[in-house]
């Protein structure tokens, strides 16, 4: 992936796209932050799109999986504050009415316009407010330095915007890509696990976004959690409107793209982790030598998952019985007699296990590697080639704050 | 189960049985907690246990297992403060030391004492301090009315001893049961997730005893979470010593025999709910109307495991979004559109959801049911017979205290 830069920028950085947000006092605020967001392309859009797992999932999924099956949409309206989830049938109306008055306001056709929802389950959707709020951003408010006020506009718990932008050559040309996200609790993997929007200039097939898009999240956002508690309305999509002129049609730019679909989605987990309701650190963690990749995939992910090890990296404690014991009911065939763990971080790292057993070493550096905020965890197998990375976020007072008052 | 009665006492209740507890230091205590237990019976006993499904299990663990193969044991030996878990060869033999040096007090053949440990993982055990400690309990100390000494001896971060005894009327006269139970944290469905000690005077076959406690954890201890770490040390034990007289031979007295089995395990199941790290509140969870078991089992465990759910309940927010998300994630095949949900609690019951939509009620009455330790929430689907109960406990300040400082 030599070819590939990071960039300032976002969702709207890729050409042709442009966003718009607005406050419709969704949830009452004093600073106003905007709560309706519309993402927009001059182009029409080759989509894909991974939805909830959640049997309990929001009306706009099921609504957004019927407007995917068309594959043409060019827009993406979102509100913050209210999930219109378990919303019943006036919730699927409510969500169909919001995605109309976006089509006929942007002159689009049906089903040209995907709408989703974050926020509180089971209130019905307050769509006057929401179209008022589609009204008073299209067409005027929408522009390409917008993106960054539509990323704060689906923010709920989250503390800071997420997003970030990308850039590649490729045989032909260059193409950008672009991403937000929205997710900080009830992340959880089992896809999806936030709201995701990402854009590129590129011109690609449905069928190769999909695959490219499938595979990515499997390996970020599907590897990413904060409380395992997997939401009812998380929905990642995928837009290419080919504005770059930059056709993606050979295997090697395929492989390419699928690199850099691959980078943005790793990045924006790692950002959602790392936001995680109440979190003070990161955690990242990184198994080898299991296996198979899946086994590795439930190692990391119970590790990251362990409820009991995000204490202790809270409270700075190298307790790495809980990790290990993390990777031992995980359901993956783990050898525990022959497993090396090593903490580490920007200030130096521990090894703390060795041949499965406890290894000597300073309360006092692991104390220090736990006081940055990104942390790694490393537990090292040696039964084969699986591995595999997924990330997490320690819990603290503050998530339980957070999540002990959310609704009322 | 009309012939059931509650009574007071423990361990030691049932006719035969003794204990006793001692001071070693094991973890250093200005209140000089007992950390080292002695259960022993006067005959022989058939017995039955059942072992945590973690890979990493611990020494004593292996040990058991090998121990439950003959069947024969009389007395268990169990020390708080250490796991004596990822401890390698050093960690068997270690149990192994205990073992014997027990056996030899207790004028007892080999493999007739199991041993058992709890406490922090990956620190060799200190075997001379369990050791001076069984050498103070037997003989002197083993005692009927020691059998709640002991029941405080093996608590690591509980706050409550654990004991409850029952007596049952069966065809051929009274036998009496009881039992004691550590756990607090590492606690979740996976069998073991604590260590529990079940005696009976009743006089059973061992593999008849197997199945009642296999059937009983099924349904108890299986179905209880505080923080969806699984142990890897805990253990439950079945001990039947005879000294009743009464056989349990006829069908329907083993059927009123697992019955009492089932009642003990369920009572303390909701203890170590109840006890769980940091909690104010039990949370019982039932769920009904599931197309199976299976499934109506998914549905409670993942509702009582939810932690954004267990910090609603601590915030007395009746988010029962949370709950029916918690239902949709659980894997069962569940069907949102005809769900009903009640909260109930000694202070008054609300329905919060019917027919898989919010429903109207008082926020001031759920708020008032919230305040009770104790909460029941009801799920019902309309989809079948398959109905579950399982126990969980709210998450709270103090659970991140208790575990971001827990081993330094």
């Amino acid at each position: 992936m030599s070819n590939l830069k990071k960039i300032e920028g976002g969702v709207t950085t890729p050409q042709g796209f442009t966003a718009g947000a607005t406050y419709t006092a969704i949830k009452k605020r004093e600073n106003k932050k905007p709560d309706v967001a519309v993402l927009y392309s001059d182009l029409p859009c080759s989509c894909a799109a991974c939805f909830t797992t959640n049997k309990f999932c929001a009306a706009p999924v099921i609504l957004d999986r019927e407007i995917l099956k068309k594959g043409k949409a060019r827009a993406v309206v979102i509100n913050s504050g209210n999930a219109n989830a378990a919303t019943g049938k006036q919730g699927i109306e409510d969500a169909r009415t919001v995605e109309r008055e976006a089509e006929k306001l942007l002159g689009l056709g049906e089903d040209e316009v995907f709408v989703c929802s974050t926020g509180v389950i089971g209130q019905r959707l307050p769509v006057d407010k929401v179209l008022q709020g589609i009204r008073e951003i299209i067409p005027g408010k929408l522009a390409k330095e917008n993106g960054s006020e539509a990323a704060y506009a689906i923010m709920t718990t989250d503390t800071v915007r997420k997003e970030c932008a990308y850039e590649l050559e490729l045989s032909t040309g260059t193409v950008k890509i672009g991403a937000m996200a929205k997710g900080s609790g009830m992340i959880h993997p089992n896809m999806a696990t936030m709201l995701v929007y990402v854009t590129t200039d590129a011109k690609a097939d449905p069928a190769d976004l999909q695959k490219m898009l499938s595979a990515a999240v499997d390996k970020s956002f599907n590897m990413c959690t904060v409380d395992g508690d997997t939401s009812t309305n998380d929905s990642i999509f995928l837009l290419a409107n080919g504005a770059s002129g930059v056709e993606i049609k050979t295997e090697e730019d395929k492989k390419a793209m699928a690199d850099l679909v691959l980078a943005i989605c790793t990045d924006m987990a790692r950002r959602v982790a790392s936001d995680g309701e109440g979190a003070t650190h990161l955690i990242e963690v990184e198994a080898y030598g299991l296996p198979t990749e899946h086994d590795a995939r439930l190692v990391a992910k119970s590790i990251a998952g362990s409820m009991l090890f995000k204490a202790a990296v809270f409270g700075r404690d190298a307790n790495w019985g809980r990790i290990m014991a993390a990777a031992g009911y995980s359901g993956a065939d783990v050898d525990p007699t022959r497993a090396d763990c090593i903490i580490k971080s920007a200030a130096g790292e521990v090894q703390v296990m060795k041949d499965g057993f406890g290894a000597d070493f300073s309360e006092e550096l692991a104390k220090k590697v736990l006081t940055e905020h990104d942390i790694t965890v490393i537990v090292r197998f040696y039964q084969g080639d699986g591995e595999a990375k997924a990330w997490g976020c320690d819990l603290t007072y503050d998530y339980v704050k957070i999540n002990g008052d959310y609704r009322t």
